[in-house]
């Protein structure tokens, strides 16, 4: 960094990707950003932060796929609400071993996410950083007043739902960063089609802001949850907020045709791959019955892939997995954290909230 | 880190400091916070990002002492924008050589300085770190739409004012953080209580959220700015984004006692401190001729301190300093930048924007 100091790089990434849209009555610039009023919505705010070594591993990811899934991330959490995503704050701590250029392609990769959604970059900070990257993402959005989806609405009886498809990041993962022998072997006997598809779900994951926006807009969803620590760490989260349990049914675990050939190709389980696999940014949610035909009219009408999974039940069920004979079985949770050793963290690009 | 998860963590945060107010509709616990709508209100948003051995040096500061000013620079900024400070975000990456109380502190220290303007904890993130300490602070806060004080509204013939005085937190940085035979002769010389207020205005500087809101309650300032990294390079922003150039009169500027009996033992120009020093988190502000008496006359009826230090000019005039002999002389800009050595930025808590 000793080529830029942080004046010019804030210029520079100011003339690059500052917008004053007709929202933002100030942005870079200021050390505050003016945002106008908001009229009767509701404001969110989320925020993550990512340390090198700790969520990404710059051997395997590019700067640009650090930037994209780091935005990524913070739409997830505004899509989980069912909202609209509008203002991004970045800040970044730079070692000296990165250059101007490195970081222009993370600030390229986030704002690549975050372009469908106009997102406005309006401020931030950097730094030096004696060791390692560290990137700090907030992102405001809004939502109509009263509306948002939170974790703590699920009801017995309510009915469980997920988007997209699960367990295709954590393939991508292991096809990019798992033992070497292992990746050489199930890579030549998958076709490359389906490889680089889990691969593109692990680097480069969809937020799903028009499923969320259309849960609160219609008012058909109880609870919700974007799926980051994978789908048994979530519903806990879910069903703790809750108060509540929940009997899933795996033969109804949505799975891609390409997880389905890597789970053969590599001996594996793909319902495991489905319940364990984080960083999928899928969205979790519970939809009372009465809501079921109105709920799957409207996402065949948008053609949004939507499964019906399980069903909530009172607390004293915990969580169950429906078996073969109908009887549930207890589901074993194996959420992610963050405080792990080194050696089961920093492969690829990998963290969840 | 290794005793606590996570987890435990965010929950033992969560308890201890989250808060969900008339305004907050949910906070922690969920990954995304929800505001409630604001009226005619602008939203203010910024954000800081503070890396161990780069802003701070634990060796001199306690956890406490790094929280408080992380808060205070936070809520500095919008201060200089006229606003109320809302919600926070606080974002930490914990190396394994800091405890959970360690942390704690460092959060004990933000609330301190929030307190008294009834800022609430709404969310955060919290992350392992390989190397060193990094925290990154976001808040929120509101200002009447269309009245936020910004830099870049300065004209010719406008009068510039500072809060408070000047000079006094470098001053305490260097009693504790100068080289070791200097601080113990100065020490020696200082009295106790001078010492003590200059370390305490190093370490724990007010923000000037008041005089802020009055400015723009009133409508009175033309552009205003906060004093992180010294007047003569804050000045310099100021200019720039109006388009202006300034004289001032460095005889006009504002110095307690207690800086000018550490000039003298230290044997310093009082005017260069208050020139250079960074992180006295006073407000500069400019102000049309129309308005003075207004304005003078509201700091007098709320008990602030103010002083009229100099007019500006036009952009050809540059920024001088009026001499002794009535001609104005260059004014040499010292600002301070992040991307320096780590010799001259590690000490103390000391940081700026």
């Amino acid at each position: 960094m000793a080529r830029l100091s942080e004046f010019a790089l804030i210029q520079r990434l100011h003339r690059k990707f500052g917008r004053t849209g007709p929202a933002v009555v100030r942005g870079i610039g200021e050390d505050t950003a003016i945002i106008r009023p908001l009229g009767d919505k509701s404001l969110l705010l989320t925020t993550d932060l990512l340390a090198e070594g700790i969520h990404f591993d710059l051997a395997t990811a590019t700067f640009e796929d650090v930037g994209y899934k780091a935005a990524v991330a913070n739409l997830s959490d505004i899509a989980a609400m069912g909202g609209t995503p509008q203002h991004l704050l970045v800040s970044v701590a730079i070692p000296p071993s990165q250059s101007p250029e490195d970081i222009e392609q993370l600030y390229d990769g986030m704002m690549e996410a975050c372009r469908p959604y106009k997102v406005d970059l309006v401020g931030g900070d950097t730094s030096a950083s004696r060791n390692g990257l560290f990137l700090s993402v907030t992102l405001t959005g809004v939502v109509d007043a009263g509306r948002a989806l939170t974790r703590d609405g699920a009801r017995p009886g309510d009915l469980m739902y997920v988007t997209g498809t699960l367990g295709d990041a954590l393939a991508g993962l292991s096809l990019l960063s798992g033992r070497a022998t292992m990746r050489r072997v199930v890579g030549r006997q998958l076709p490359s089609l389906l490889r680089r598809h889990l691969i593109s779900r692990h680097l480069r994951p969809t937020p799903r802001i028009q499923e969320g926006q259309l849960l609160t807009q219609h008012r058909l969803a109880t609870a919700g949850i974007d799926l980051s620590d994978g789908l048994s760490g979530d519903l806990l989260h879910l069903c703790e907020r809750s108060g509540v349990g929940a009997e899933m049914d795996p033969d109804a675990l949505p799975l891609s045709a390409a997880c389905r050939a890597y789970a053969t190709v590599s001996h594996r389980d793909p319902v495991h791959l489905a319940l364990t696999g984080g960083e999928d940014y899928e969205l979790l949610f519970t939809v009372a019955p009465k809501h079921k035909a109105q709920l799957e009219r409207i996402t065949q009408r948008h053609k949004l892939q939507i499964s019906h999974i399980g069903v909530i039940r009172p607390k004293r069920f915990g969580l169950t997995l429906r078996g073969k004979d109908g009887v549930p079985r207890k589901l074993r949770v194996s959420s992610y954290e963050h405080f792990r050793s080194k050696r089961t963290q920093a492969q690829g690009v990998r963290w969840s909230r």
